[in-house]
């Protein structure tokens, strides 16, 4: 994903970072395929955990689109006093969970995810991880604002 | 996009509203899909004007997979002590106009892209929107932890 010819300051995360700060956020979007192929993004509240991530939803296209297909989630974050950046990309596939009473995943149904948005958002979405990667970056000066092509 | 069941704290934002929060913020994620038609995101620093979304990258999947391509590109804020959240969509197609060195859109080279992340970024892309679409909402108190189905 990445050019080779990034500096140093430019960090692969490893797993356990990415799972860190994937448990500790609660925020992140949603990207999935539309039915012409165009990708769409939806920011999502959610619950990380063993491997999966869990959002709440109402009926419509975001439901309609993430069910059954690869999607990708990313979350981010950015210290302006320390000039650090990271962001954390999981790719996976979605599974509608709001029915699922029985079984081994029954009890993803009642992980803690808490939407800031209104609305019943009474569908719940499980987005089994394929794939998880992440990376950290000391920022660089600001550049100038004008012909400031490297 | 939305579900007719919405209640009223969730609020479709004005065009003039989008645009001012696409010019007044820097970061936003990127959405493409790949070449096995999965999405991915890419957090990306970014400048706006007329209508057109200009970030800078080095070779890669982002340059590959956004040229040419119909995309996404999205911002989102929070703001804790109001308790209000809002998010813009862009959808649009992205060419890269490196080497736009004539005709009426040869000045897009020259925006003030400021990317944080360290690295040559000497490719910029524009993405010209298509559609631009916003939301603003009064967010919920947070529902409890647990058995918070509604």
């Amino acid at each position: 994903m990445m050019s080779d010819s990034r500096p140093e300051q430019l960090e692969v995360l490893a797993d356990v970072d990415c799972i860190d700060l994937l448990r500790s956020h609660d925020l992140g979007r949603l990207a999935v395929v539309d039915k012409d192929a165009r990708p769409l993004i939806f920011p999502i509240n959610y619950f990380f955990d063993q491997g999966v991530i869990v959002f709440r939803t109402d009926p419509g296209s975001k439901l309609d689109l993430a069910v059954g297909a690869h999607v990708s989630f990313e979350i981010d974050g950015y210290d302006a006093d320390e000039n650090l950046g990271w962001s954390v990309l999981v790719k996976g596939v979605a599974y509608d969970i709001t029915n699922w009473h029985g079984g081994p995943d029954a009890q993803l149904r009642f992980w803690p995810v808490r939407p800031m948005v209104p609305g019943a958002l009474d569908y719940r979405v499980g987005i089994w991880a394929q794939e998880i990667t992440g990376r950290r970056f000391q920022g660089e000066a600001r550049r100038p604002k004008w012909h400031d092509s490297a």
